[in-house]
């Protein structure tokens, strides 16, 4: 068993406890802190997307598109299904030449509480466009139009979410070159979005972010795709989650000196560029909605040299109150000792 | 630490797991089978709602307000907010001479997404009629009439969810008899509805379970109240909770050979009448939505003789299959063998 990182409490006591384990490595491999086993494999999801957007920098995709910052800042998301991300998401099939119908994630409804009710009080339904993965499909899309060699583009980026096919190659080399970890004996998943997810252990997740951050130990394509998405992302946090949201909420006032991004089952993984370090975390129990992200705010707190005003934002989501339905506080999280140790 | 109970499985591999303790106790109090710490505290939230609705029947008010079987069956409900559960709140509230302005509960959309797009399709927002807990409040209102002495209800009710309440006294005294618990020295916590909840051992948890089973330990009224409360329950199990969701799906199926009954931060609480036992489940992490769910699926699969088609159905929730956006199986559910072995 992992250690316990979060406690829930309510009236004063511990009501629950998250246990978990995270990797902080530098871009030489070097481990600067861990709890927990950084050695088991586990599946990263929607955590790597920036990994997994680097071809589409790196083939030259993004410069022939004119892709904004906007466009390449979704292309690494797990977005909450907002009008604006749906706009983007879809102005990138155009550029591409593509519309929605050649996406393969699947539709569901916004992962943000307030759009599904507007897309409900519309009247509408959801599109692929509104899976919180549209944009890195749509990045997808556009990494095919530098991939096709003049082929028909719609036949071929079909069938794109197969291991086997030319684009999910490419993205799935990035990822390998970025951690280090051969993935052709990795333990392989279907993720919600239809594309493989691979077994990965933390240490080397870890590894792969500290090279994000720094550009270390990536090829010069790759490294110059990492700045590019890092600044892109930092410029337009909204594009990588959505309103109210922990990432959003974290870039738009660290910018370039964090980048963060959540994966499904209670995994998180940062690059910290000012100290040239890779995190990667991941809770037992999946939960991302509130214990992945105390420790994610634990971790910046340790590891960034936060002002006044940045470290009272950090502790309110490191240890963010908990209040009922008439808005009296009931309990909160907390990280425990062996995550706050972390810092000393 | 608790042991592993459930594994979540993508791909053939273990992606996340679920620890925690469960309790299963004759009318005795007698352990017939432990799983984890079974003495240590822990907040049971709804679940026991059942036993808060005891003073419900035992007070007369029931009978004098002629409350129907789903009137009762909402008294001890978590549900999902859909029409017909506020439109029975609503009619409990006005059997008592109140509307929804007497509920402290607070609003809160309903917990069934379909419930949320309906309501947002009509333009509509939620009240406190909408939160899971009306029904519960709407059986305070109810059990007001029966204790408050011909004074003016209203003003009678008013900050009844405060623990020093006529209502409140009347509603603990319930849970420690039920429990044997001694509720003032307990820890006590403020609950998503802003009444108090107190923590109790799971032990005892499941001993007030064996005794709404069977009516043993428990006073004439309340002995009469339970068996009055699950039947009410089983002939209208919608109503405890709501469309597709496991405590309705359960017993609209074993109907009066299983009462369950879900509550927030991993906790299950079961009677089964047949073999005169209680059950009590409590998940490390909080986790409801799955975990809990599927160890009391397990439960009822050791504790409660099935036929094949009800085999089935039963194990269609202990080993749910997980699905993605494209309906692709992508993994499961499923008890450790350390749950397994409950039934051997």
């Amino acid at each position: 068993m992992n250690p316990i990182l979060v406690e829930v409490t309510r009236g004063g006591h511990v009501e629950s406890r998250h246990a978990g384990a995270l990797a902080i490595v530098d871009a030489d491999g070097a481990v600067l802190a861990q709890l927990g086993d950084i050695t088991r494999p586990i599946f990263p999801r929607s955590a790597v997307k920036v990994l997994q957007a680097l071809p589409l920098v790196a083939s030259g995709a993004a410069d022939q598109l004119n892709l904004s910052d906007a466009e390449l800042a979704i292309a690494c998301a797990s977005h909450g299904g907002e009008e604006l991300h749906v706009r983007t998401a879809a102005g990138m099939l155009a550029k591409a030449g593509l519309d929605a119908s050649a996406l393969e994630c699947g539709a569901h409804w916004p992962g943000l509480d307030t759009a599904t009710r507007a897309l409900a009080a519309s009247g509408g339904t959801p599109s692929a466009l509104h899976n919180n993965c549209s944009g890195k499909h749509a990045g997808f899309a556009c990494l095919a139009c530098a991939l096709s060699g003049g082929a028909d583009l719609r036949r071929f980026f079909s069938g794109y979410v197969q291991p086997g096919h030319a684009v999910m190659r490419e993205v799935s080399a990035a990822l390998q070159a970025a951690t280090g970890f051969d993935l052709s004996q990795a333990a392989r998943g279907t993720d919600g979005c239809s594309i493989p997810t691979f077994a990965i252990p933390l240490r080397q997740l870890a590894h792969g972010f500290a090279r994000v951050a720094t550009g270390v130990g990536l090829s010069n394509d790759h490294a110059r795709a990492a700045r590019r998405l890092r600044e892109a992302v930092a410029r337009e946090p909204f594009m990588v989650s959505g309103s109210g949201r922990f990432d959003t909420r974290v870039m738009e006032r660290l910018r370039e000196r964090a980048f963060v991004k959540v994966g499904a089952e209670g995994v998180y993984c940062a690059a910290l560029p000012e100290r040239g370090l890779g995190v990667a975390i991941k809770m037992d129990d999946g939960n991302n909605a509130r214990a992945a992200e105390v420790v994610m705010a634990a971790v910046i707190e340790a590891m960034v040299s936060l002002g006044d005003d940045d470290a009272v934002f950090m502790r309110s989501l490191s240890e963010p109150v908990l209040r009922n339905w008439n808005g009296i506080e009931v309990g909160g999280l907390r990280p425990t000792p062996a995550l706050r140790s972390l810092g000393s």
